[in-house]
């Protein structure tokens, strides 16, 4: 591989024209804005499959339709405490503010609220919504699954029957928020292609074989037939996250009676569970932030395995990158800039300065 | 080891001993029925750590008070669709159920129903607790933690933060309900102490030495420094285990404000997060059982890794056991059985003839 210098870019600047991008493909300007948002909030936070890599993608899905370009979400039904949302092919990366939104003003009322979203176009990363409900000192938890894929084995299977799950919640403390953003599986799909794309096994074995063994070896993920996600934890415990995401689809798909038997193959759109929870219905909202700080403080104050490796809190990670490229710039890499550079062309709008 | 008979014992029987027992400890009539009554549904269910093997520890508590004997919850605080509540050292097997059906009504006015229960002394096994939801055909999830235990290390330390995290959910399906109880971490304190009884290590690496080791070597968790339980996800992936580990520690001690920095250590007390959610809040009720039986029929449509072990739903080996002992008495271990009979020498109260 020949060195290849990764590019610093203003935020807003990029966001502009990303968005500006999004407009000329159809987009409404309130849904462009939106996406354009979250799609480089998740770079931002270093959460790089789910940045502006998904640019494209999600262009192609509003000139081809699969992703509707305007319009609103639909409440299909309701309670003081829940709702649920057809956002009929809107982008994830717009609806979901408003979920946590509604989801919110359900909390204040009645302790928690909760929004199920189904047929939501890409709703990319889960984490870029939490603060929302952090920021107001309520509790988050969200759920997405994906009723028209199937990539994970169930715990004994050499076959997939579940979607990818990504599960996340966000809470409250002192200090910065608690943000935590995983799958329920070995590893995601993403950091699959990424591994063959540059020809490296898998750190440790994620997959399992349609000999039905786990493996490294990533380009398995593209043989015929392929092999498939392993649930999390693994050959031995694996059964923990097999049931994992059969809560996360029970709670998406289930609740929203939008599973695979009536879904067309290959629509790609999401089902959301989002739940706020308000501490203020349990007791001092401070006390709550408090409780929240002693366990961070907790945490950091455990014995690390490695001294050079200080226990981390989930997120803290992510406000350090956030931080850093906030002052300097998001850094892309050469690749991912080449391609935006492909959509700067077919699209017209040059991209900013570096 | 000499080799020992199995005892087989009716069912009514011993649940009527073990309520008699309690309740010569002082426990309430409706105190001690709950108590006997969820206990022996573990051992039914095959939930053998958290059955009768605890009558023992239940009548000590009552004895020493550490176990209220009688009483009332406490609603401390409440909105539409949540409580908190303070059991005030009831038994949880007493408790569980209340909370439940709280919960169950609230999610009947809301769409969900929430119950966070604080100070519940020995809740046992949340899947007893899940078929009273499942039953009216809604959805429940169970958290539970210990104020005054540390035994998980967060990912990356070789030193204990969490307590023990065991995690459940149920769901109805047009069949025998999904029920799902694990521990959030790679192995429970239980089978770790099973495992040095019998002189056996562990199946794989669950535990952390105080050197930062991943290690089988059950013996270790008596050593001085002890060893920890590692969280779900081990040594590569654990950063997951212990996120979920977080997610519910802030549900239950920072909701219920009741976290390691008050609680008097050696306390065992549990506190409890119950989540009941009515599909029918959603839509048709028949509709998700029928979503959810797809679920079961496809994830058991799987192909096997191994041909001789079909894939499994959570919940369908508990099933098998339960019908089975139910028909043919439960099935006690002549080690457990000689532990009753010094229960029943200490009582009074002698065991029916097996």
């Amino acid at each position: 591989m020949t060195e290849q210098k990764n590019i610093r870019i203003n935020v807003e600047l990029i966001r502009d024209w990303a968005q500006n991008c999004l407009q000329q493909a159809g987009a409404a300007t309130e849904l462009a804005q939106a996406m354009a948002e979250n799609l480089v909030a998740a770079d931002l936070m270093g959460f790089r499959t789910h940045g502006l890599m998904r640019l494209r993608y999600n262009l192609t899905c509003l000139q081809d339709g699969s992703s509707r370009a305007n319009g609103q979400v639909k409440v299909l039904s309701q309670r003081a405490a829940v709702q649920l949302w057809d956002a009929d092919l809107l982008s994830g990366l717009y609806v979901m503010p408003k979920a946590v939104d509604a989801a919110m003003t359900m909390a204040r009322q009645c302790g928690t609220g909760t929004v199920v979203v189904k047929r939501a176009q890409h709703v990319a990363a889960l984490a870029v919504y939490l603060e929302q409900a952090t920021a107001q000192g309520m509790l988050v938890q969200m759920m997405c699954a994906t009723p028209g894929q199937q990539v994970v084995a169930p715990y004994g299977a050499k076959t997939a029957w579940f979607s990818p799950n990504p599960f996340a919640i966000g809470a409250p403390t002192q200090g910065h928020p608690i943000l935590f953003d995983v799958s329920l599986s070995m590893t995601a799909a993403g950091k699959v292609r990424k591994a063959i794309a540059e020809g490296q096994p898998l750190p440790y074995p994620a997959l399992i074989t349609a000999e039905g063994n786990y493996t490294t070896d990533a380009t398995t993920f593209l043989a015929d037939p392929a092999s498939v996600l392993a649930p999390l934890g693994g050959e031995q415990l694996g059964y923990k996250g097999s049931g994992l995401c059969l809560f996360s689809e029970l709670w998406t798909l289930g609740l929203s009676q939008l599973g695979r038997h009536q879904e067309q193959a290959g629509l790609d759109a999401n089902t959301v569970w989002v739940q706020v929870v308000d501490p203020a219905a349990f007791g001092d909202p401070e006390e709550f932030k408090h409780q929240a700080q002693a366990m961070v403080d907790g945490i950091r104050a455990t014995t690390p395995i490695d001294p050079n490796r200080p226990v981390r809190v989930p997120g803290e990670g992510a406000f350090k990158i956030r931080q850093e490229q906030s002052k300097h710039g998001i850094e892309y890499s050469a690749a991912l800039w080449r391609q935006l550079e492909k959509v700067a062309l077919s699209t017209g709008i040059p991209l900013p300065n570096s």
